[in-house]
């Protein structure tokens, strides 16, 4: 590569760093996610109960936002917490502390994780990393790298644990936008029925479409295919999540895609806390990750359902992912396909 | 300018442009037009109802995207529709024209109208040339552009007027969302409050906001400001369209916004039809504009609201809309703001 090519490269690199974070400058962001109360209420629920741990402790919180989880830490006794954040919400955080009369207990450090000094090592690390299909934005490369720099040997991580899960489902989206174009003749008296492999086309693509998948379109009990220790993990091991799994299809039905998501574990002393983004669970602004297949393929009640799934940070931007999927359907031969986000 | 600033103006332009035509690429934008019933439906009466006009006529369907107009015009009997279309939906429409084995009756020209080559004169000129706030996207300039060039005298534009009107409006989105903000501590015991006047800031922007205002909130009857005779409007009056307008409030309430929209209408044999995108009727995909004064002002019954809105292509990119409005509430002194669409 060429000087001017890497440094292009850098440019362009330092602009979607710069896109990152202005991503959490509007207010519309933080509503959403102190809005989510499945988050808010499991990461309070688990801080609070983790009070053994953070009494009288220092804390790390990175990525604090408007400093919620912050707040909460010195509910539950924390003697200090460093709340980093490198994005302007700081000056709101450090609003929310003052009202809240925590000045003396938290302090707000605006900048990156990876840049800034603190006085010494923390008893705990808190932080809500988590992005679409959990790996989305990358942001535990942050978390990861401030507990190797600054978590005391045999400290704390909330959450301490994240799993990844997938299943097959007919999701009836893509059919009911593609059946639109048949419904036109007697609408209107236009027949657009061509129009359905366009607009197939155009829905099956290779994008990781985030929505909410209804109940009733899983076709199978989940698979876990992998989990991540917090404690352990290393960046070097995220460049390349995967697992295999299988799965036995509940009835009749056709497999028109695969929706993958995540549970994070928070270590509890009256038994491990769970915040789930299951289809089965209620609702939260993560929904679920779908994956939609080039064809639909036919399963009957037990048909295996098999296969790896891998994510890894794509090519393209750091900070967005790509799912490569290979899979068995049946008696059906392997597939395989490979999704991404996209900006 | 420099000859290099010129070139990067016009590469900046040209850029847009591409991102202009690639919008219409995808079926999203084809499956919600086509599926805003109101939309579609008063095109295809105004249409079948003008069959006077059209039997045996040649139409020019200015930007006809999958084709559906020109399905409507060879059902009221044109003889021949050219179906001009930019944007590789054209392939499409081809598609549906075979379909529909209209293919001696409809040809379908890819290309943009201001480069197209018509055998001769049309008679008819039909398009759906709005965009946002009526002007947003400013394709109406492509339309009258395609009057000038290709309409005989006398010949009928579909639709042949538009008005623009105006109403203030006491929307409720803003005020539930800054007051998230003080509901966050009974919630999760956290004060918050202090984050309403950052929330206010993000919201209450200079941004025109698209959405669908509640019938409940609008606080008087709608002014018009403005009408364009389509026959006549030329693309120098569309670089400034601005009107006056007085309004008297029907109750008590406090204005924080005004809510600006549009109606086409078709002249019919049996009374004019109305495309109308007024909060009171119908939903479109078209909704409302919404322009966010800074601070709400109070109003009683009758009280006056008066001023002055203006209209016109945004400097930065000129398929992007300003609107200026200038008012008096009651006795308060005269304020003004500038509103603009983003991309």
């Amino acid at each position: 590569m060429s000087h001017a090519e890497k440094r292009l490269k850098l440019d362009h690199e330092t602009q979607q760093e710069s896109l990152y974070f202005d991503s959490y400058t509007d207010v519309s962001v933080h509503e959403e996610m102190i809005g989510d109360r499945v988050r808010t209420n499991t990461y309070r629920m688990a801080i609070l109960k983790n009070s053994e741990s953070i009494r009288g402790k220092v804390v790390l919180d990175v990525g604090a936002g408007t400093g919620i989880l912050s707040v909460f830490c010195v509910q539950a006794g924390a003697k200090k917490v460093y709340a980093v954040e490198a994005c302007s919400i700081a000056e709101q955080a450090v609003r929310i502390v003052k009202q809240n009369r925590m000045e003396d207990r938290i302090e707000v450090i605006r900048g990156m994780v990876e840049t800034v000094q603190l006085p010494d090592k923390v008893d705990v690390i808190v932080s809500e990393w988590m992005g679409y299909a959990l790996l989305q934005e990358s942001m535990l490369n942050s978390v990861l790298y401030a507990r190797d720099k600054w978590l005391r040997p045999g400290g704390v991580m909330l959450p301490s644990t994240a799993e990844l899960y997938i299943t097959p489902v007919c999701d009836r989206v893509p059919v009911i936008r593609v059946h639109f174009w048949k419904t036109i003749k007697d609408q209107y008296g236009v027949d657009m029925s061509c129009m359905t492999d366009f607009a197939r086309r155009c829905i099956i693509n290779s994008e990781i479409t985030v929505d909410t998948v209804d109940v009733e379109d899983v076709l199978s009990h989940p698979a876990r295919f992998a989990e991540l220790d917090l404690q352990r993990v290393t960046a070097e091991e995220l460049r390349e999540v995967k697992g295999k799994f299988r799965c036995e299809s509940f009835g009749s039905a056709a497999v028109n895609a695969f929706c993958v998501y995540f549970t994070v574990t928070f270590p509890c002393p009256e038994g491990p806390l769970v915040l789930s983004t299951s289809p089965f669970k209620d609702e939260t602004h993560w929904k679920q990750a779908l994956l939609y297949l080039d064809a639909p393929v036919d399963v009957e009640q037990d048909t295996a359902v098999a296969g790896e799934v891998m994510l890894y940070p794509s090519a393209d931007s750091a900070r967005n992912i790509c799912i490569h999927v290979d899979y068995t359907i049946g008696e059906h031969k392997r597939q395989s396909k490979t999704f991404s986000t996209i900006d």
